[in-house]
């Protein structure tokens, strides 16, 4: 089934960014004794803590005694809404401009434990339609409004509650900024956007698909970058940005997630974990539905590890000086994805 | 001393990778509650160690009994010689290329407990001498010829005796490549090279430099993303590559790594760790000595290390999804690091 190119070391390219990836799948065979990691499990529930209802935070902000999900201030933010603007650059290699913004944080339920894969349908459905009403109500103002989720100590993820960020900016981040040249340049090119023909073309190769329900496909990039990473993409229509889905697009969108996080954690026996989240149209006061037919809206999962709980994928070296390496083959990561349990390991016992 | 800029959030651009960065100042009151590493201190000595002269490695090949460098190939390559290509690609969407190419590991010392910071400068010098040899010889046969060091646990270096890697592929890759781009961009509309420009800017502003020697300068960009990020750039003449460098910038070279990674272990008191490497002009058969005028050689130092020994910066959601951001600023990191002592805190004992 696999193609002669997934065997041996060759690159591929990533049209949606414009970078290529060195694939080495020979590579798998390389022992490890560098470092490992804690396994990502069962931290014990710690009574103090600052995200749980009803509990009072850094700031000496108090929770409501919320029952799904809850969405306040970043009491941190990396962005301010109200800073002065920088002086004038006066040079055309010293340049920096104007940043404003808004950083919140999302509890997607009260209890701790609670994970994307162990928590019900109807409450994924709550988070997706709260990630909704957040990109409606920042992106009228804001050019950008990005949804992420950062899961697991290794992910720099200070608490375990299950929880996202959102970061809303008035200017349009380096990774949407390069994929909305790419999809564009494709757009006029073709006429048609690239995504979809992407999601066409995946649908008939299937090699790469891990999970296919109503409305979504979960899949491995032809392109992938991290051992495990995947795409999920619409099947159905065009929504360009999180507000254009319809409502069964949302349920499903609910399932696939705890489908494919089911998976994940299975894969390792272990709370797996990425950072997460979505890429759409930009928004801001100038945009208005339908007005970038060059777009998908898609979710991207970036999972950083390789071989089990406790060994990643080291990005270093090589990868940050000159490009990403890969071992085992993207069709090879959605294999093993595709055989992997749909029963949650930890509801087996 | 600091400009407004420096004070509050804005964001700076990156003329080299054509790409922004947040910096967002007020943020370095955050507390961290999140991961913590081991500190990167003194494993014992491994007997067992691979790297040491007289040593079996895992591939059965015995090293000399070497006293300065050793260069020998990767046991476990990600680039290989010799491939059969990829067939060509049926869709602008599933691209994939050929790729060749060759990895070598290189010791910097014999004795395994020897840092840059602790090497004289004769046994640095060695190793310039050595990565000098590296590059005329596989330069001849690759387009790019990556030197690269990743140093300490954190950054995936599973082994603690120093060495770097020299990965020579017949590609060039995307970091290389965008920086190719841009500075032909800027030479083409200045006339200069645009490192130079950026130089000259440098000398005169000297809030982000760390170190100056007679043929060097060490400074914190100005679009650095890590916390600690420095570049190395010679002050005398337009080196295009690391084959272009006179006898003095070598020496010269040694003496500033060496001032540079004493701040940097003094920093935190901790042998530094980080990945580093060189950006020089591209190689390959039809290279020639002079022939990339908008070249200018330079080394990149991308420390991890956020406020100690143990707490690291994470680039993660935000950074993987949007955009690289940053908590002090490049001003207040070069100021950091020009305070630290020039003596190695382990010399004082
Ligand atoms: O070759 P090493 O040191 O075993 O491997 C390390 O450096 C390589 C090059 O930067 C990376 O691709 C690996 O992820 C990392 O673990
Ligand atoms: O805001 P947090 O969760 O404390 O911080 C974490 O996520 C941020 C956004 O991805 C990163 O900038 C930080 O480096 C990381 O530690």
């Amino acid at each position: 089934m696999f193609s002669a190119s997934s065997e041996h070391q060759h690159v591929r390219y990533n049209p949606l960014k414009d970078e290529w990836v060195l694939v080495s799948p020979h590579r798998c065979l390389r022992p490890w004794s560098g470092q490992t990691e804690t396994a990502p499990d069962d931290q014990p529930p710690d009574p103090l803590n600052p995200l749980l209802p009803g509990a009072t935070r850094s700031s000496g902000q108090r929770n409501p005694v919320y029952t799904s999900t809850y969405v306040f201030p970043n009491d941190f933010p990396a962005l301010l809404e109200r800073v002065p603007d920088p002086p004038p650059s006066d040079h055309p290699l010293f340049r920096s401009s104007a940043a404003k913004g808004t950083c919140r944080v999302m509890c997607f339920h009260p209890d701790s434990t609670m994970t994307i894969p162990l928590m019900t349908v109807d409450e994924i459905l709550a988070v997706v339609n709260e990630w909704v009403n957040q990109l409606k109500e920042l992106g009228r103002k804001y050019t950008w409004v990005q949804i992420f989720e950062n899961k697991g100590a290794i992910m720099g993820c200070s608490n375990p509650h299950p929880h996202c960020q959102i970061w809303a900016s008035s200017y349009l981040p380096n990774e949407p900024r390069v994929k909305e040249r790419c999809q564009k340049e494709y757009f006029i090119k073709f006429k048609r956007p690239m995504l979809l023909d992407y999601l066409k073309e995946e649908m008939i190769k299937k090699e790469r698909i891990v999970i296919l329900n109503a409305e979504w496909v979960a899949l491995v990039p032809y392109w992938a970058v991290w051992p495990y990473e995947t795409m999920l993409l619409p099947i159905n229509g065009k929504p360009q940005r999180m507000t254009d889905l319809t409502d069964e697009q949302k349920r499903s969108l609910a399932e696939i997630m705890k489908q494919l996080n089911i998976k994940y954690d299975n894969l390792f026996k272990c709370s797996f974990p990425y950072s997460m989240g979505f890429h759409g149209a930009p928004t801001g006061p100038s945009a208005a539905p339908g007005d970038s037919p060059h777009w998908l809206l898609h979710a991207i999962y970036l999972p950083p590890l390789l071989r089990s709980a406790t060994v990643k994928k080291f990005m270093v070296g090589y990868e940050m000086l000159a490009q990403s390496q890969r071992d085992l083959t993207p069709e090879q990561a959605a294999q093993k994805l595709r055989e992997c349990d749909d029963v949650h390991y930890k509801a087996k016992k």
